[in-house]
């Protein structure tokens, strides 16, 4: 990670937001989503709009993005059956990595529940060695930096 | 389970339906949702019918829902990033067990992707002994029986 | 499922053990392992009979087994930190399916807590048409038939 | 995270290990552990260092600990069906909260695939108010501090 700023906690500064849906196995012994799970959202928030947005076929792409550093700011609980609203966004892109700011919203809430910051190298599927972003996802990273304040 | 006959596979016979998404995470080796993740969509819908019309509450309430059986039987693939149907009903309420009838389409199908049949029994959340249905429970749990066809 | 008979419940009658950890995450709200993640075992224990004893390589194998039928009948709770032994065997080998028999016991009991049923239907990796099991594989599972009580 | 710094990678500097065994479903389309899943490693280790050394009771306890931030760094695949070794030890202990290095091994390999920082919040079961960590806990907390280089 670049710096240890929370990302922000605002549902209005994300420009694209995925509905989530919780489960029942979601939940662990102390009766709130497990600090696990959260990751799982931010997971599947990323490749949404990869697949999407910037035409990432998960199965065939030759050009694949891998995690390489992820982090998570837990600020209050979410639990099932919640409703969860995921917000989108990038921070920074390079040649081959890109730093995304996720957040995770109860519905009808506007502050994060929890934030995290995710970061993507780009590699080749087959050698697994590292590649310029393909130009379709460059243009659709940089159209989803963060809304100014 | 009291028979292998397959539960219902038209999503117009459910008379409850839910709405599911996927994760990233769901999708395995094979480039489909596991065999497994099947059941955390089946326990997410029973209970979400639990709380939401039954009254249940997973934290607090004095009779809580136990899985004795589960089964299923997987007819076609889905995978990250379908959104899903999945449709409740109740095929058998006895004294302190109910049979449930779960099944999951991918959105826009009619034809169900796998069924499966769950039996809940009830018991005290301390003791974990069997103990009748709650009546408000059991109105619920009625109240969802198969459409007939 | 040809039948509904319950699987054996001894750990002696297991041709083939296998240790598993459990997780934090395991847990529930009930406070004991998901019925949900019984099938996370399962999954675990037959791949890992496959890639040991029979060759199977999830990556590059021409024929992969995909589940068609799964089932568990659950009889005492296990729970996080619990250290599990898993039973695997194969109680019938069709031509291109094969059911298996496992059951999952805590660490020094020799009854189950759960027994599952499972089917496989080895298919072709791309097309995913039925194929007969290759040589290799049946020769292994047919030497992991249930023990004679 | 107070810092940046990737905690210690190398296995003898660990006070603590723990074996994990992973799970088929761990793996994810790309044919390795998905990223998600190093957070359930770390989770279930450094509640299994709570369980057996400090004592916690994770049904019973007044305190426990509550997630509220996590980062992991992640420098080489692990994959179905490696068996892993997880290190724990304690960075930093203050008078409620506890940051934590963890580090996850492939089976005699002596550098860490993934890396991770985690900071617990005691907190009263009920209230979920922070409170000073309870003595025996803290006592074993500062008992496993990383050994020096």
């Amino acid at each position: 990670m670049s710096n240890n700023r929370p990302g922000p906690t605002q549902l209005e500064q994300y420009p694209h937001t995925y509905s989530l849906t919780t489960r029942w196995m979601d939940n662990d012994v102390y009766g709130h989503v497990n600090n696990v799970v959260y990751y799982s959202y931010f997971d599947t928030i990323i490749n949404r709009f990869l697949i999407e947005q910037a035409g990432l076929d998960i199965h065939q792409s030759g050009s694949i993005g891998l995690m390489v550093q992820s982090q998570c700011q837990y600020f209050s609980s979410v639990a099932y059956p919640d409703q969860l609203i995921g917000g989108f966004s990038v921070e920074k892109v390079g040649r081959s990595s890109v730093d995304y700011n996720i957040a995770i919203f109860k519905q009808n809430s506007i502050d994060a529940a929890a934030v995290g910051k995710l970061t993507h190298v780009f590699v080749n599927r087959e050698t697994r060695n590292s590649m310029p972003i393909p130009p379709i996802i460059l243009t659709a990273l940089l159209s989803a930096k963060l809304k100014a304040n």
